[in-house]
């Protein structure tokens, strides 16, 4: 399984009244994480965008261990670790200082401008290694 | 099952460039949906952390099934389907004109000011319906 | 002056660890706000967007006077202060129980589906009330 | 005038169903410019909260000259543009590929932990220039 690795810093905006991070942030970051593992790969998702191909997320979910703070710097471990005929399932590991703080998957489906599946794009298929 | 419905009207804010609600923004939707439902029993959460009760979330998780766009009206559905001695499950469907969106669930552990789980308060236990 | 008053319940997400809420978060409450006063209009403005006139922002600005906190109801009122022949002004105060808790403006131009400034639509200018 | 120039990357939650970046996001990144800006300095923000001093904004404004879009590499720079007895004015200029997008400022009062205003600490005042 190949595994990409990208820091994110907790923003003061991403923290609530708890004096944490918010809980629906992590989901955000999921996100920035898989955008730079496509970029590591070769892939900008915006040039997916532009050729018309979509990948909304159809399941997310996130399991929260220990609570990350305001100035962490987080390190984001992603792979993709199924693929099928339309879709993609990512899962990921938040670090913090050598420790797992949170773990998720997210699971997406292509679509073309339509909303519509279609199979996993090639330029996609050829470059992933799960 | 007590289930209360609350109405959230969707957010410019939180549209993203597909041009529909960006995923992570159904977690903060349960929020204030469960905050809602919590009122709806004659609990106002922020009494609740006045009284050194927070409630972090240690599970969270959505399956999206139809997206939802900018200004639509929706409904969402909570229940409480699981309650443990420290711990509380919610659940919560996402209805836009009569058609599910989306649902999910979250868990929460009961914490004192230390985050250290703590019973559920007897507040709380006494006013839930499972 | 004709201005129209929208209620806000503050989020949890919208809080910091600060225990107060988000400064950048009154410019998301300005966007509903505004939204609500065109609707109290008879103006969607979904329905704007639909037809290829956008609204961007040119310029924001917000003063803070008192900290708003979680689960307030604010009461945002909400005045059209200038128009011009393709851009719009936007006033706004943040109220929670009868105290002017922060102000701001807004300036958008209107703008065709190729970010070209046009005029204000008719259907916009028959119904503004300055 | 000392400026800080740190790079942030557009995430695509950031966007709106416009198509580009949503207006109030600006101000996250002014904010997350300033903790660079003073972590360059040697002052961590998080150490300031630690030690009773807060910083809230009481003016924040921003102009747009030119939308920035999913997956763009911006260029914050942030500058002290004044400084009195308790408060502190950041200045800020959002560059993509050399050309200028929006500018801003925000103002900011030294409070203590009761949000009485206080005198800016020397530990700030000795490291900034002007």
């Amino acid at each position: 399984m190949n595994t990409y690795v990208h820091p994110i810093r907790v923003r003061y905006e991403e923290t609530d009244k708890m004096g944490i991070a918010y809980y629906a942030n992590y989901f955000v970051w999921f996100e920035v994480a898989r955008t730079e593992y496509f970029r590591s790969l070769g892939i900008r998702y915006s040039d997916l965008e532009t050729q018309g191909y979509y990948l909304p997320v159809v399941e997310a979910t996130c399991s929260y261990r220990k609570s990350v703070s305001y100035d962490d710097l987080m390190q984001i471990h992603t792979s993709i670790i199924e693929i099928g005929h339309t879709w993609i399932c990512f899962s990921y590991e938040i670090m913090v200082e050598g420790k797992k703080c949170a773990q998720g998957k997210t699971k997406h489906v292509f679509v073309n401008d339509h909303m519509k599946p279609i199979a996993v794009p090639d330029v996609v298929k050829e470059k992933i290694v799960i």
